[in-house]
């Protein structure tokens, strides 16, 4: 008898190598014909399963998954969009288990954050209910690293060695120039509630008085006097400072700093934190102050993706798979750390309920004593990250990306409004 | 006798390349030992010559050279500093001449753009008057090519090699995303005046509706209905528009559009170019727009320099030395080029005058014809400039810059205060 298909999926915000956990989940089905008969991608994640709207990896070769590996965001498109309780939306389940079951689906992989866990717990519990034969593992990714119970997300690791190297880069800059007036450079980088990436700048402080010479998180309240003064300070001892500012980073009244728009969902966009602190540095020490937004480039900057990154993001696909095999169901892959120096990491699996829905920001010990800098335990943490480059192809003086027209399976059900 | 020593600084904004002119100076003024005794850099431009804060660069090695060549930002430090005219101010130019004549000085490279080019004339014509025996050679360098008389400027090529990368990274993260609302993502490049940069994000459109969509430039005149109607229909063929802003746009009045915005809760907001474009958008698309500013990261990105820029920036270096021991005074070298297709280019020398404080802007024949985006002509043109691919070391997951404390030589005039 055909074995039963694999679903796999994308969802929540796309990272530099969430494709290599794609490569991975697909080349390590392809060991297993006897056990998984095809990997079939949804479009848009779950949006993709709700519509039918799916699409058939078998055809693609080798050298087009290396291609796959090697391109940033989701080749397979990604979504933000939260199921309903089943008891509030019975139909959206029928739905969903009505487009599995007419493509044979008995493997779920679905690649994601912590929203994106909660999806696939739904997913499994209502399986279990409706006695469909679906085993999911959910495969983590995430730029913002807030993803519990897995030492660290993939896509992480590239994020900061992205975003490390721009602080290192532009406070070149700024030390090569000289003024009167002193001079102040500050990177705004993602992370609503955690401060792990502006945390990841911080890497690049290797020495004393190495740039970033402050670091804002939405962990420690923004205490303006405290951080007027370390400017100062560091301006008057170098005549520069190089800040890393996260989104979301909140006063001492616990309400953020900036805030863009809130969209008809209520889900509000950050944004702006680093031109309040570029302003109120300007008002208030009259220096002159240049501000940076990373926003996407950030968490697509393949160009610079950290090598272990890309083999972590690839080794939780393909231990999805490993896992699922072995019988697992109902949890998420997970990087587990043996040792730091020399590095040492495999992945492990972790149920669903322990990562679903929650958020690990970073922990204290992680943060400098004065609230302003990461502290040595975060770098020897965080250091192994971003280790190794693994360069895209170029053509004509720029990366080449694979970015297939997706040709989409033929739909087997009728049309369905999401 | 002892031949006489040789002056370099640089000057104006820095370049991601800007050292690899100062070890092609170092490197051919070493080749000739008979004719120029030493390499003398100045600590950040002509302020360096004021202060006689100098540094010797003979005791550098070859590998540090290399460093050197591998580090962005100015390595000996740079200023934005204008002289007066000697009529009004003779005592600061019997200063310079006073401190070159203390060090021996018979040649001075000054490495910059436009304004330095007219320092390095007002010191060519001030040492004829007063028969002081100097040779002036002006090294060009800029992010914003908009230097006249050379085909293209070190720095640019590397600048736009970033951003374009950065386009198209940054766009195949928004195009992954799926929502109701039409997504934009708008990138700020530097150009108060000269849209060089942010013509060079649309060598990322290699293909039909490849981003970016939209190149807004200073030279074209901000049409806010011509341009919202172009997101708009791209938004609907494609579900999402990416856009490269140069911080200098105009409306129809010739007023930047980017002074100081307010948002709708009234709050002043720092007024970026790509701020402002974002919030018409969302205020008269409804779409979800995200915006990302480069600012110094794309002058720095030493890490994606161009291997084109950095060996003409080398070029334009050792052919300074070449022109000055060839006789040649009060000129700067040129890249010239032969061909576009092979991409062929020599250096060759233009006289002072023909560059000092002018500047250049793109040319009609590089923008579309509906001036919301490069032309082809443009596409010919620039990318040769981007070709290859030239990393620094990296250590430790960063790259491996070369930050020496730079030890100054003795004074040998009383203070001077700039």
């Amino acid at each position: 008898m055909r074995p039963p298909n694999a679903l796999y999926a994308q969802s929540g915000g796309v990272t530099a190598v969430i494709n290599a956990s794609a490569c991975g989940v697909i080349e390590a089905a392809r060991r297993h014909p006897d056990r998984i008969a095809t990997v079939i991608a949804a479009r848009n994640g779950i949006l993709g399963v709700l519509s039918e709207t799916l699409v058939d990896t078998s055809d693609y070769r080798t050298d087009q998954l290396i291609g796959m590996r090697n391109t940033p965001g989701g080749i397979f498109g990604s979504c933000r969009f939260d199921l309903d309780d089943e008891h509030d939306n019975p139909a959206q389940y029928q739905r969903i288990f009505d487009v599995l079951a007419a493509h044979r689906i008995g493997f779920l992989f679905y690649n994601g954050g912590n929203g994106s866990m909660h999806t696939a717990r739904q997913l499994a519990e209502s399986a279990q209910r409706r006695a469909y034969p679906l085993t999911v593992v959910g495969v983590p990714k995430t730029v913002d690293n807030d993803i519990l119970e897995t030492d660290c997300c993939p896509g992480y690791g590239s994020a900061i060695k992205y975003l490390a190297t721009s602080m290192r880069e532009a406070a070149i800059d700024l030390a090569s120039m000289r003024s009167r007036r002193g001079r102040v450079f500050v990177l705004e980088v993602m992370g609503r509630n955690a401060g792990w990436l502006a945390a990841g700048c911080g890497l690049a402080a290797d020495r004393h008085d190495a740039a970033p010479h402050v670091v804002l998180l939405p962990e420690v309240a923004f205490d303006e006097a405290k951080v007027l003064a370390a400017v100062k300070g560091c301006v008057e001892r170098l005549g520069f400072c190089a800040i890393a500012v996260a989104e979301g980073i909140r006063g001492p009244d616990g309400r953020p700093l900036a805030q863009v728009a809130t969209d008809s969902a209520g889900y509000v966009q950050l944004g702006g934190a680093g031109a309040v602190v570029a302003a109120r540095i300007s008002a208030s020490l009259g220096y002159k102050v240049h501000h940076a937004i990373g926003d996407y480039l950030q968490r697509a900057a393949r160009h610079l993706a950290s090598a272990t990154d890309d083999a972590q993001a690839h080794a939780v696909g393909v231990f999805a798979v490993e896992a699922a095999l072995s019988g697992e169901s109902g949890v998420c892959t997970a990087i587990r750390r043996t040792s730091s120096r020399p590095y040492c990491w495999h992945v492990d699996t972790v149920p669903l309920e322990r990562v679903a829905n929650l958020e690990r920001t970073l922990p204290r010990e992680f943060v400098r004593e004065d609230g302003l800098h990461v502290s040595e335990a975060f770098r020897t943490w965080a250091l192994p990250l971003i280790s190794g480059e693994c360069l895209p192809g170029f053509r004509d003086g720029l990366p080449r990306y694979w970015q297939p027209r997706l040709s989409e399976m033929p739909r087997r059900l009728p049309a369905y409004s999401c």
